[in-house]
C-alpha cells in the first residue's frame, strides 16, 4: 500500500469514528455517508438538534475515548433487509441499501469497536496502533444537500483534517493560516494594488499606480531577458476577424469560449483574442522572408481574452482580461535546440530572481496513438530528445508526461514553487508544427527552395496577473526592493525636519528610486508602524543628528542599518535594484 | 472682396474657358456644369468621342488661345424657351432650365469673347487682365454620373488645377507628388514599418518590429514628460460591462458606435472601450481621498476602439483600434491653473522635439447658449479665464473658438502643422466638470466636507496610430536618430571586413544603439544605396583602414563625417539619443 493509500485509510476509518462518537453522544441522529478528502475527511449527518463549532470538544473527547477500543476492523455481508433494520427511520441509508442491493447481492458492514456502518471499505487494520490520537482535528460545519442535488434535504457536513502525524496537522493549520493572512485579494486591498468596480465587472481588475509598478517591474524583467536574446517587440491589434481563428483552427476547437464582437457598422464578424500566435503570424506573413533572416523572434506583452463564467473568476487568479508575456520564435527545424537552450536559460534566470524554485514537465506525445498528433514523426522525435537532452543539463528537476504534447508539438511547462510549498504551472515553452504551414508561412531556404519554418510559444511569467496572484502571495506583499511599488519612505521624525526629508526625496527621486516621504504631523512610532504596515523595504528616519550630519538612518525589514551618507546608501540602493536583489 | 473669393471666381472663369475650349474642337459635345473646387475646377461634359488626358495639350492651348479674346463677361436673362435653344439636344441643361424656370423665372447667361452659358454668376470682371495664362493646368479625366446619381448617364469630368500664379501653381504640383512620396502607407511598406492582413481585417495594423520601435519611442517620450511631472501609470482591461457607460453617459451619445461584445458563457453585456476615463475613475474611486492627495494623475496608453465604417479607415489615419497616450488628472479646482500650465509645458515641449509648430484653438462655451453645457457658470468663467491667460504666455499662437467647448467643460485643442505645411488636431487638453459627478467621486476637503474633483483628460501625441501617420509624412521616414527603427547600419567593405564589422556590431549594441550590419557578399556602393533606400541616419563604414586604425568612417543624411573613433562616435550618438536630435 503506497503512503498515500494508507493515509486515505486512516482519514476514512476516523470518518467511521467520528460517526460513532455523534451516535454516542446523539443516538437519534441520521448518519448518512463519510468519505476521505484531501487533507482529512468529512461526514453528512441529519441531526435532531442544531450543531454548532462549539461541540467540536465534546465530540472529538469521544472520538479519542472510543479509538483504544478500535482495534480491528470485522467484514460481514448483510441482506436488504438485514441492513435496514440496522438503521431504523434512516431514510438515507435505506435508499442506498436499495441501490445497492438492487441486483439481489449482499451489501458489506464494517465493525470496529462497538460501531458498525454500512461500509466499501478501504481502513486501516488496527485503529488504535496505526492512527495518532492527537492526529485530527474537527475543522468547520457546512451545510450539505443529500447527494449533492439541492432538491434533496440539506444536511449537517462535519468537515475534520487528518494526517499521519500531530506534527504534520500542525504544520497544515499553520500553513493554512498562513495562506489567509497571506491571501492575495487581501493583501491586493492593504497594499492598494488593485481594484474591481461593479460597473466594469467582475474578473476585470483596474489596478492602481503601485499595483502597475507590479505589472511594469515583472513585465520588464522578463522583456529584458528577451531583447538582450535578440526577440523584437511588435505591436497588434486586440481584435481580429473571426477568419483569423478559422484558419488557426482555433474556431472549431474554442469558438464557444471566445468574447464575440459585433460591429454595429459594417457586417464584419470580429472576436476579442484568445491568444497571439495568429496574429503574429500574420507579421511574419507581411515580408518574403529567407533562411539568414532565422530565427525571427517576436516579443509582445498583451491581453489575451476567457470568457470565464463568474463562479470561476478569483482575484488575480482567474480572470477575463489576462496579460501574457508573449513570444513566438519562428525558426527553422535545426535552430530548435539552440533556441531551446536560450529559453530554458532565460526561465532558470526569471525564477531564480523571483526566487521561486521549479521543476519542468516534458509533456510529449504518446507513441501508442499517433493519430493525436499532427506533423511529422521523425520531427517530433528529433525535437523530443532536443528537449531531454536540454533539461537533462540544465540543472533542474524535471519529468517526461508521455501523451500531455499539445496536438501540434511537444512541450516544456514548468511548474514553481511558492513559499507555503504549492505548485502552480506559470511558465511554457511550446513546439508547434502545424500553425506555421496552417498559414502558409515560408522562408527560402539556401537551396532557393520554399520551406515551412517551426514556431516556438514561450510566455515566461505567464499571465501577468496569475503570476501576480503567485507572487503577491509567496513574498506575503513584503516584495523584493527592486520590485517593491513604493522603495523607500522618509520618516521626518517632526516637522523642524520635513526641509532636509523633502531634499533627500527629491535626490531619491532623481535617483530613479521609488520614493514616498511622510511628512504627516504624526509621532515617529506611528509612521513607522504604517510604513511596516505598508511592507516598504526601507525607511529613512531623519531627526536632528541625521539633519545636522547629512546623513539618514536606514532600517531595512530586517532591522538597523544605522546612520549612512546619503550618496553611500542611494548608491547600495541603486545597485540591488540593478541587480534585481 | 477677400482674396479666397477672388480666387474661387477666377476658377469658376476658368471652368467656363475649360468649355469654351471644349466646345470649340468638338462642337457636337453637351457641356453640363463646371464649378471651382479647393485646388482649381471642374467641368463634366458628354463626348461623343473617348477623350483622354493626351488631349489635354490641345485643349489647354485652345484655353491659352481664347483667354486674351475674354475682356468682359455680359449677363443677360432668358426664358425658358430663349434658353433651351441655346443648348439644342443637351437634355442636362434642359433638366437644369426646367428647374430654374419652374416657377416662371428667367435664367441668367454669362458671355465672355464668344462664349455664352447658363450660369448663376461668380466671374472675374476681366479675365484677360486678371488670369495668367500659365496658372492652371488640367489634371486628370474621372468618371461623375450626372448630378452624383448612379442611375443617371456616366459623364466625363475633367479635374483642373488653378492658382493666382504659376509660381503657386507649380508649389502646389510639387507639394502634391511630395505628398504621395510621403505617403505614410506607401513608405509603411517601404520601411516595413506595418502590415495589414485580410485575416485580420481592415483597420487594423499590425507593427513590426520597426514599426513597433516608433511606437515606443514616442510613448516613451510622451510618457516621460508626464512621469517627471508626478503622472503615474495605471492599467485597465480593454472590456466594461456597458453599465459604465450608461453611468457616464457615453452609453446614451455614442452607443451606435460601439463595438459590443458578447459573453457566451454568462449575461454580462460588454462592450469595448471607446475612451479610457470612466475605466479611471473607477480607480480614483476605490480608495477614499483626500484634499491632500490631489492632484492625482493617472497616464495610461492604451487602446480605444471606434467601429468605424469601412469606406473611412485609411492606413494609420483612421484605424479601429486607437493608442491613446492617455492622462486624466484629479484635482481640485484651485488646483487647475498650475495643473494646465504644466500640460501647456509638456505640450509645447513634446512639439518642439517632434520638430512641428502648433497652434492652440480654445474651445470655449458660448454665453448666448448656456443650456449647452453642465457645471456651474461661475466654474466655466474661472477656467476659461485661466486657460487663456496660460495660452497668452505660452509663446504660441492661440484663437478662441467660442461654442467649441465640449457640454462637460472648456478645452485646448493644438493643431499641429506638418512639413507640407498641412494642419491636424493631435493634442488635446479638456476640462471636465461633469463626470466626476457623475460617478460620485469625492474628496475630504481640508475643512472635512466632501467635495466633487475636476477632471482633466490629456493627450499628447493624441492618438499613437494617427500621429505616426503624420510624423511619417512630416519626416518622409527619414526620422532623426533617436526614433529611427535602426539607428546606425554598419558596411564593411568586403568579407574580409565582416570580423571587425561584428565587434563594432556589438560595441553598438551594448551601448544601447539599435544597429544592423550588412555583411552580404555585395558591393559596397549596392550596400550604400539599400541602407539609404531605408533612410537610416548613419552608415558605419568599415575598410582595411579602419580595421588598422579602429576606427569606423561615418556617413550621415548630409554627407560623410569621416573617420572617427569608435568610442568617441558612439558617445555622440548616445548623447544625441537623450537629448532626442
Amino acid at each position: 500500500m503506497s503512503e498515500n493509500e494508507l493515509l486515505e485509510h486512516k482519514r476514512h476509518t476516523l470518518a467511521h469514528l467520528l460517526a460513532a462518537a455523534v451516535m454516542k453522544l446523539w443516538p437519534d441522529t441520521k448518519r448518512t455517508i463519510g468519505p476521505a478528502i484531501d487533507n482529512g475527511f468529512y461526514f453528512d449527518f441529519e441531526f435532531t438538534h442544531p450543531l454548532s463549532e462549539k461541540d467540536f470538544g465534546k465530540i472529538e473527547k469521544e472520538m479519542r475515548k472510543l479509538l483504544p477500543t478500535w482495534t480491528s476492523f470485522e467484514r460481514s455481508e448483510l441482506t436488504s433487509d438485514e441492513a435496514k433494520k440496522e438503521y431504523p427511520n434512516n431514510q438515507y441509508k435505506h435508499e442506498l441499501i436499495d441501490e445497492f442491493t438492487a441486483d439481489g447481492s449482499k451489501v458489506s458492514f464494517y465493525k470496529s469497536g462497538e460501531y458498525s456502518d454500512l461500509c466499501r471499505g478501504g481502513h486501516v487494520e488496527n485503529p488504535k496502533e496505526e492512527i495518532a490520537s492527537d492526529s485530527f482535528k474537527l475543522d468547520r460545519i457546512a451545510g450539505a444537500y443529500w447527494r449533492g442535488d439541492e432538491k434533496n434535504p440539506m444536511l449537517t457536513r462535519i468537515y475534520a483534517l487528518a494526517f499521519d502525524t500531530k506534527e504534520e496537522l500542525d504544520q497544515y493549520i499553520a500553513m493554512q493560516e498562513e495562506a489567509l493572512k497571506r491571501d492575495h485579494r487581501k493583501l491586493g486591498k492593504e497594499l492598494d494594488l488593485f481594484t474591481f468596480s461593479d460597473l466594469v465587472g467582475s474578473g476585470l481588475p483596474l489596478f492602481t499606480p503601485k499595483g502597475t509598478v507590479l505589472r511594469e517591474e515583472i513585465h520588464t524583467f522578463s522583456q529584458a531577458l528577451r531583447t538582450s536574446r535578440g526577440f523584437q517587440k511588435v505591436w497588434i491589434p486586440h481584435i481580429t476577424k473571426t477568419d483569423l481563428y478559422k484558419r488557426s483552427g482555433h474556431w472549431d476547437k474554442f469558438g464557444d469560449e471566445l468574447f464575440l464582437v459585433k460591429s454595429q457598422e459594417t457586417t464584419d464578424e470580429f472576436v476579442l483574442k484568445p491568444m497571439n500566435c495568429p496574429h503574429h503570424t500574420q507579421i511574419y506573413a507581411g515580408k518574403n522572408r529567407s533562411y539568414r533572416d532565422l530565427p525571427l523572434r517576436f516579443l509582445e506583452t498583451t491581453a489575451v481574452y476567457r470568457d470565464e463564467k463568474k463562479g470561476e473568476l478569483s482575484g488575480l487568479s482567474r480572470v477575463r482580461s489576462i496579460t501574457q508575456d508573449d513570444s513566438h520564435v519562428f525558426c527553422r527545424p535545426d535552430q530548435i535546440e539552440v533556441e531551446y537552450q536560450a529559453i530554458m536559460n532565460m526561465v532558470v534566470e526569471f525564477y531564480k530572481v523571483v526566487d521561486m524554485k521549479f521543476r519542468a514537465r516534458l509533456s510529449f506525445r504518446d507513441s501508442q496513438t499517433p493519430e493525436k498528433y499532427f506533423g511529422e514523426e521523425s520531427l517530433w522525435d528529433m525535437a523530443q530528445e532536443k528537449l531531454e537532452t536540454i533539461a537533462k543539463s540544465g540543472g533542474f528537476e524535471y519529468f517526461i508526461a508521455k501523451g500531455e504534447a499539445a496536438f501540434y508539438g511537444p512541450k516544456i511547462d514548468f511548474m514553481a514553487t511558492d513559499a507555503l510549498g504549492r505548485e502552480h504551472q506559470l511558465a511554457t515553452a511550446q513546439l508547434d508544427f502545424v500553425q506555421p504551414a496552417r498559414f502558409e508561412l515560408t522562408y527560402t531556404d539556401s537551396d532557393g527552395t520554399e520551406k515551412t519554418p517551426v514556431m516556438i510559444h514561450l510566455a515566461i511569467a505567464g499571465s501577468l496577473e496569475r503570476f501576480l496572484s503567485v507572487y503577491i502571495e509567496h513574498t506575503a506583499g513584503a516584495f523584493p526592493l527592486w520590485v517593491a511599488p513604493v522603495q523607500v519612505k522618509i520618516l521626518p521624525v517632526s516637522e523642524k525636519h520635513n526641509e532636509y526629508g523633502a531634499s533627500v526625496f527629491a535626490t531619491l527621486k532623481n535617483a530613479g528610486i521609488r520614493v514616498e516621504i511622510d511628512d504627516a504631523n504624526e509621532s515617529l512610532g506611528k509612521k513607522i508602524r504604517n510604513a511596516k504596515k505598508e511592507k516598504i523595504p526601507y525607511l529613512f528616519v531623519i531627526g536632528d543628528k541625521e539633519v545636522e550630519a547629512g546623513t539618514v538612518s536606514v532600517e531595512n525589514r530586517d532591522g538597523s542599518e544605522g546612520a549612512q551618507e546619503l550618496s553611500v546608501i542611494v548608491k547600495s540602493l541603486q545597485e540591488k535594484i540593478i541587480a534585481r536583489s
